[in-house]
């Protein structure tokens, strides 16, 4: 995006401000319900779950003065069309994963995950204490909205394939589902890449629309059922090693909130992150089991796909770089992923090799 | 600790309950303050940090309504009274590191860190979703405590010496400070090991009371000043993977909070536990280049050592067994690892090692 289509984005967004006064807040006896459309269909794994524990923990801190009318694909918006929505004040706020939205600006692909780069824990780093949420907020000014984070999948599997990957030429032709900057990675690779909301990815996939896709993780993946249509499960990906969710909040509707419901509602996105990740987290390991008790395959790609990924992927991350805000959340990003790292690959990583090693675990 | 002395433990749970009954709690204008001791110094980084987290969301999010007045070592209780200060009911609350608390219950290792276990993201995910929180509540029935895990130190640094470790008979004699059952590992090999306090660690390394020390990581370590007396600092260490850090609170206060100044509290305690976890992560690394520019020679210790700290890990924790209810903690504990770390394995650490591979970090 250049400046001009900045302008055009900023124009879009002082309109929204506009429409969204005229909106009656709702409120009664002092209480006040913020309609939250999402992008995921009730009950769905990991995503779903995230949306209701940061409505549950916002009532309850707020002894119920503070809620959230939750609503479902097609209630009020469709999947994809939230962020709209939110923008323009139609709704107050959203949960969603913003790199559905990379049409809108392509720095959003930073609020889930880029390809090649960091885990739940370093995009947290970087979130909170290395810019990451000033930038958020920073995108949000041109669409009128308050960026959080609220939740994350942690590093999402390689996805559901018929036959196995055996180079990056199989890529060619395939008609796969990923969103983001990752689906243009595959892009480069020749794939046909649609990104396709989650609830509708069970009935493309049996209906050969898709030759394959990815989702979120076994936890998730085993809910949606795609063992039923795929057996080759690739554990590891390239595209998204730590998906950040979001709860973005209409400017306007964040602005009119009190300290106190600002604060509740910014500390229970983090307490929402913690406890949902960790149940992610603790659940894969069982679910992955089961998926391969149910006849999958689990497999890693090949060091030579993982080249053509590294490969691809900066080639896609570069030609974004004339956009001068993508660039500023880039760098941002990088570095602090840079110092992440330095650390981590020193400490918890060395660790774990050699508890693999010493207890083979 | 045999069934006899849980008994006699309850008992002191029991009086503590009786005499915590005296204490008049802090009312003013319908508004709640807790006080809480802490084992740290003001403005120890990384554990100060939580605990002052802790305090300011808690204040944010009650609109002033509930509030934390913190006390350093010294101020109410010493930096390892804290426990039973407020087991008895002299503190509502203390701030801590759970494994200080092993003669108290062995247990209690379990809820900061154990030697070979869980990194902070394996160890938040058994605390939430494989039933931690649980056990930290049993434990805490015989002292008269409701547990709460607030923050999180991420791998800790196999720590600072005056000469490299070639063999692990060179822990043999070696005057070493290390807590909990890491501690108990280090003895076994020889090392005369002591528990102290985090304020007294500087002084007693400059003196040569002490040869070498475990602390946290760079980011605390540097703040500490340890690399002003020792040259050699080993990054990773097979004794704390992951340190939770605890906010337990004595039962009789929890008891009497409303049910939202407790989801205040519990919500509070993750946001801390993400938001101080993230921060420090975010600076280990840069923390980790200046000791590096300031002399420090960063090593890792050899195969043979760790194969040594994973023989003598495993005979301290098998020599608790015969105590009931650590037995029960570390079953409960090593199945939530193992599932973990199943998937993990295959996802996160795979990716990571890619990424390394294909980028170079």
């Amino acid at each position: 995006m250049d400046r001009r289509a900045f302008l055009r984005a900023s124009t879009v967004g002082a309109g929204a401000a506009a429409a969204s006064t005229l909106a009656a807040p709702a409120y009664a006896q002092g209480k006040r319900t913020l309609t939250m459309v999402t992008s995921w269909p009730r009950g769905f794994a990991v995503l779903d779950d995230a949306a209701t524990y940061l409505e549950q923990m916002v009532s309850e801190m707020s002894d119920g003065n503070l809620t959230i009318d939750k609503k479902a694909p097609g209630e009020l918006v469709g999947a994809l069309e939230v962020f709209d929505a939110v923008s323009s004040g139609q709704a107050d706020m959203y949960h969603s994963a913003d790199y559905y939205f990379v049409g809108q600006h392509p720095g959003y692909a930073f609020f889930t995950a880029v390809p090649f780069g960091g885990t739940a824990q370093e995009v947290t780093n970087w979130y909170y204490h290395g810019g990451g949420e000033e930038l958020h907020d920073e995108l949000g000014m041109i669409f009128n909205m308050k960026g959080l984070n609220a939740g994350n999948s942690g590093s999402q599997s390689g996805g559901w394939f018929r036959n196995e990957i055996k180079s990056a030429d199989d890529f060619n032709g395939l008609k796969f589902r990923m969103p983001g900057l990752g689906g243009q990675v595959l892009g480069k690779l020749g794939a046909s890449v649609q990104n396709i909301p989650g609830g509708e990815l069970y009935q493309a996939l049996s209906s050969g629309a898709l030759d394959g896709l990815e989702w979120v993780g076994p936890m998730a993946d085993e809910r949606a059922g795609f063992q039923e249509v795929a057996k080759i499960y690739y554990t590891a990906g390239f595209h998204e090693p730590g998906s950040a969710l979001s709860a973005n909040v209409n400017l306007d509707v964040w602005n009119d909130l009190t300290p106190q419901q600002q604060a509740i509602m910014r500390y229970a996105s983090m307490a929402t992150t913690h406890y949902q990740l960790a149940e992610t987290l603790a659940n894969n390991g069982a679910a992955l089991a089961r998926l391969q008790s149910q006849g999958v395959k689990t497999l890693q790609f090949s060091d030579d796909v993982w080249d053509a990924f590294g490969a691809a992927s900066k080639e896609v991350m570069d030609e974004n770089m004339n956009d001068e805000l993508f660039a500023k959340i880039r760098t941002s990003f990088e570095e602090s992923l840079a110092n992440s790292a330095a650390w981590i690959n020193k400490s918890d990583n060395f660790y774990v090799q050699q508890r693999v090693r010493v207890l083979g675990q």
